[in-house]
């Protein structure tokens, strides 16, 4: 341990995820006199946000994504380690690492986020991947682009083509995002660069379990959200629970849609570090924490983002990047409250507890249209372009610590004003699971007329 | 068959491959009644000569690689087929393809280039990967980029790590552009984001089994090129053939090298192609082909890049761009002449052979330094920063059709000037083939004070 300038030992503070949560703790924590180690499996911090960009070949990965020791390069006091946490003892405040290093701590601060959620059907995953990480939106991005590939081929050589299909499982923000944006690509891609798929023979269909698609938002914007999908002709089919998804389709009980390439937008579950702190959790995997974050027992250790249940006015605080960053912020705050730092000389401010000031919330719905449901610096309810102007403001502003934020904007201006070239490589395998020639062959049955009326309008 | 204005039936063109060879036939192509169809198994054309630049972190893949499709959308004439050739019938004029359409022709191009021989040792080629394409460029930065997490985890966690060696085997233009590039991201990137390795303790040797680096160059320039190696803390060893890639290691007879990473830039042969075609090859596996470029027997058939093995002037043409794009346009110009157009007044032109007009050879040394020998539009050689901006306006300049030329120019700028995060990203496995805990303990003889004196000294 190091020894502070007044001579009293330096805390010990690590951080678990370079995601919103953590990197905002870890900014937080460099003003004070501890030493930090933020340890991530991955080399680069991810703004999701704009993954589905990527996701739709819009924005490159190096445009959303940037190596966190390079964000954090300017803070000495703090270490990147590219390291798997594989257990916690919380009574001997240690971190165990993969490598079988063993790190102690004073405080611990954890952030790993969530993954998806298959609703224990994990062998739906590599059939409908979800939208998490930098790899995952490369191999959404290489599915959609492949299967036009495939079908422009089949045209070409056979005359028709399996139907066009793209099912989006879910209908939050994330689903409905890359709804719009497959709409878009499909409408305005496939119509320059192809000879003979025709753009109507592509469908894109929303399958949401519950009554409404967004359902985070007020029935209003939910309505202009389903509008403004109807316009990108994007089907919605609300009460619709998937029993099955396999190559080239998918179950909804009986019914079965044939689905060139399936994506998964429906469910999250906190990441698997939560259950090996051996404290409290929610169904979700989510660790129950005090209003300072703690879960109970453990005022060392700080529970933050989509891995914290917080309930603020007995609603769940959502996990989303907003709360991830405060939370972060307050884990950090309070850490250097506890050693002394930033208290009130009076000592107030000590036991100041988290609360979670909702700024409102936003989703994209293709390239000039959205929904935002603004709570501050003003209230507000609207969608179309001026909510999809606003959405591109906020996120592009917040891009803060990418280098090349300018640089998202004018690829951005650029793809979007004139739909050209984004990035929309396909790397990697260039077989599709679930739609390749034994598939089309067994298919015969699902073989399309390329003028059939589409399964939105059916 | 479509018929053109005169009445006559279009000849149909079939192009096989993407690349600088097949991207100028078809657009040479695209100005004649013909009906062209440009086959290709990826779906992007690659700059390959900017490819070591994914490699070491410096672009994005998006950045030096376009859909086909995008390139040619205009041509109306001219569509394009992501498939995969599995064998010809030239008798028959037929091209035979991995979904079992068979497509007629009346005249092919082929320009399917080459990819990596490992002389027979294929087992090498997941320890020593080589750069041919996109997903080997990001391939070669995941490695790179991890050697260094892992050396800076083993500093954090055991106070020393086994040595950050990256032995390049094969000396010509690509393993010295690679070299410089790694040189640079170790002495620029290792300094400013890590804290425990010590960039001293990062090597980069180039094992040449020749007596010289860069071959085809003139001596003078062959010295210059080692002189600014070294000056970049290349080391570079000459007459060394090596004997066995191992996890970890590369060997020299009994010569034992520990390696982090191992890159292969050592030999080349013709893509598989060239063998199903039944015409004679050299030993490379490349097409005999006249002075039309067509193989014997077959003046409707043209080789192009490098899998025709074409000699001007007793001296093989080198299997690089320029003679690529040479050999593409002039077989479009040649087909042209064959159904009439393009001919002289007195039907001159019809016997005009191929002629490589050799305007020299460039190779990049690190982000400063090269080595140009220039044939036109004037003679001269030179080395160093002069010859490096001549590198870089050529490339600039060649990057013709991609939309992003000013993009990657201003990145190029912005990062070779300020050696910022360009797009340093890990993605795919974290888990790098001859190096992790396992090989580490293995290898506990071989772990260095980080301050030891560097291989290329010792």
């Amino acid at each position: 341990m190091a020894t502070a300038p007044n001579g009293s030992v330096r805390k010990r503070v690590i951080v678990v995820g370079g995601g919103f949560a953590g990197m905002n703790a870890a900014l937080g924590l460099a003003k004070l006199p501890v030493d930090i180690t933020l340890i991530d499996r991955r080399n680069h911090h991810t703004f999701q946000p704009l993954l589905y960009q990527v996701a739709l070949a819009v924005l490159s990965p190096a445009e959303i994504a940037q190596p966190i020791r390079s964000i954090l390069r300017d803070h000495r006091n703090i270490e990147v380690l590219m390291d798997e946490v594989v257990g916690f003892d919380l009574s001997e405040r240690r971190v165990h690492l993969k490598t079988g290093a063993v790190l102690e701590y004073d405080y611990l601060v954890l952030g790993t986020g969530s993954t998806h959620s298959y609703f224990g059907r994990d062998d739906w995953a590599p059939l409908a991947p979800g939208l998490k990480t930098v790899e995952d939106a490369t191999e959404i991005r290489r599915r959609v682009l492949l299967a036009f590939e495939l079908a422009e081929r089949q045209m070409q050589e056979d005359g028709s083509h399996p139907p066009l299909n793209f099912v989006i499982v879910g209908g939050g923000p994330t689903g409905v995002e890359l709804a719009g944006a497959i709409s878009d690509i499909a409408r305005l891609y496939m119509a320059r660069d192809f000879r003979h798929i025709n753009p109507a023979t592509a469908h894109v269909l929303i399958l949401e379990g519950s009554p409404n698609v967004l359902g985070a938002y007020p029935p209003d914007l939910q309505q202009k959200a389903v509008e403004q999908l109807a316009d990108l002709g994007v089907a919605v089919r609300t009460g619709a629970r998937v029993t099955d998804i396999q190559p080239g389709y998918v179950m909804i009980g009986d019914e079965r849609l044939e689905s060139a390439v399936t994506l998964w937008a429906a469910g999250v579950q906190a990441s698997p570090l939560g259950k090996m702190l051996g404290v409290p959790l929610d169904k979700r995997g989510c660790v129950l924490v005090d209003q300072f974050l703690n879960p109970p027992g453990h005022p060392e250790v700080f529970v933050c983002g989509d891995l914290a249940h917080v309930e603020e006015n007995g609603r769940l605080v959502p996990g989303v990047a907003q709360p991830a960053m405060q939370m972060g912020t307050y884990a950090a705050k309070r850490i250097g409250r506890l050693i002394g730092i930033g208290l009130g000389s009076d000592g107030t401010g000590l036991n100041e507890p988290f609360h979670y000031f909702d700024k409102g919330d936003m989703a994209t719905i293709g390239r000039k249209a959205a929904v935002a449901n603004i709570k501050w610096p003003f209230k507000g309810r609207w969608s179309g372009l001026p909510a999809w102007l606003t959405w591109l403001f906020v996120h592009i502003f917040f891009l803060i610590g990418f280098r090349n934020r300018i640089a998202v904007f004018r690829q951005w201006a650029w793809t979007y004003l004139t739909f050209s070239d984004g990035a929309r490589l396909i790397t990697g395998s260039v077989e599709l699971p679930g739609w390749n020639a034994e598939y089309a062959a067994q298919h015969t049955d699902a073989i399309i007329d390329p003028v059939e009326t589409p399964l939105g309008e059916g």
